[in-house]
């Protein structure tokens, strides 16, 4: 499909493509197998921070502690946090992502028999505030910075949780600014707040690069006009329906070896 | 909490409401445990269809089954798939609501070591256009019948499953009016959604009544403006964050017995 879709757009007139009849779920899953766009020098760097700066690993364990050990639970808590976070945005409100996770931690736990007081769910989302970096972090963003690249962090935490975060991982002194969606109202990946992160950073949105370990992220930053860097870290996954970003690597340093290049 | 807002509310002029000083995490799950507003009769009642009307459990047997037996990820499955139509929605995007189904199932079994074609997702899902009502559906849709209600189906299913989806349960003709997101190109629960749904009856917001079984459902109603009504079927919670509905049954007939009183 791939090499017939690359032979038609070579050899045909753009407007006769759409004629083409192609069955419409392949050719949206299509995008994904598709080649990339080749990556530019970006003029900033914007990193997702929950899991693809820091390791979810210790909230992850105090929120399936929390759900009686099911593993599963603590993804799907997470899922569902996501999920709200948009429920949110869709219908014009907006709340702390920590508020989020704590109110999605209670419909979780009820739904598997365990009732929660509100100061409770508080209680076990703390972990956020005290995430580690992971491992190759450090390393990466030193490198990005010695290659005079200006670094950004981008998070749908809130400005006061991405404050400590970044302090506690000790990543702070690496950021040129910080962005949360606060400011806006809107959690990402709605495309305004990507439109809106690049006018804070006085550049167009193809000069943006998201560096994200979220599909949904990734999705986002693309459709807005953004270049996109995939972290594969494990158990995350690139949205098939969405076109497939510039880059694809399972770390930041090895993203950030291939950053230097350009 | 609650008497004290409510005395507040009586004794004081409004401006000075907002300046007492309320831990704002308790001041939203507050709006839970309020009391909710009295139920009108509504001019128009819509109805989700997935797991409000119709039983999922053979669509979920089957997910269950393509994701190697553990249950849970079943739920996660249809979680993913919620957040996923608010990811295209947010970045202005649409697809047909079985097709992000298929694609979140594709991300979930690949998170779990298991690989599968676009083909077999399809497949997997196909199971939501033949289920089953859930038991008293009927009843009850036919009690609102005879008491002179108008009843529309109002879903984040494409117009094609929907049609498809009430021919099989035997609900369609209970129904004056069907209207799937898919027309609109957001998804529920999208504010301009719940107020397209309303122009299009010819009503305002103020007389929707929205009946779902979703807890992020209600609360983007109640946010545009409708009442809601929510089925609290098993595994189903409303959202902390959202006021609370004008009414809260365990099941449909339990509703429509209180609707054909009013």
């Amino acid at each position: 499909m791939n090499n017939r879709r690359n032979f038609l757009k070579n050899t045909l007139p753009l407007g006769i493509l759409p004629l083409i009849p192609l069955n419409s779920f392949s050719q949206e899953l299509y995008k994904n197998g598709g080649t990339p766009n080749k990556l530019r020098r970006p003029k900033v760097i914007f990193f997702d921070v929950n899991e693809t700066l820091l390791d979810l690993e210790t909230l992850k364990e105090s929120i399936v502690k929390t759900l009686g050990n099911k593993k599963e639970l603590g993804t799907l808590w997470f899922t569902t946090m996501l999920q709200y976070s948009l429920v949110a945005t869709a219908a014009n409100q907006y709340f702390d992502f920590g508020k989020i996770g704590s109110a999605a931690l209670i419909m979780v736990a009820n739904n598997n028999g365990i009732n929660l007081s509100a100061e409770y769910a508080k209680n076990a989302v703390k972990p956020i505030l005290s995430l580690d970096a992971h491992k190759e972090v450090k390393e990466a963003l030193e490198l990005l910075k010695k290659n005079n690249y200006k670094l950004v962090s981008f998070t749908n935490s809130s400005n006061f949780a991405v404050e400590q975060q970044l302090k506690h991982a000790g990543l702070i002194d690496y950021f040129d600014a910080k962005i949360s969606v606060e400011d806006y109202g809107k959690f990402k990946p709605d495309s305004d707040v990507y439109n809106w992160a690049a006018r804070k950073m006085q550049i167009d949105n193809k000069d943006c690069l998201l560096v994200s370990a979220h599909g949904w992220d990734i999705a986002g930053a693309v459709w807005a006009g953004w270049q996109g860097a995939f972290i594969s870290r494990p158990g995350q996954q690139l949205f098939p329906l969405a076109p497939l970003p510039e880059i694809n690597k399972p770390n930041l340093l090895a993203l950030a070896k291939e950053l230097v290049l350009l």
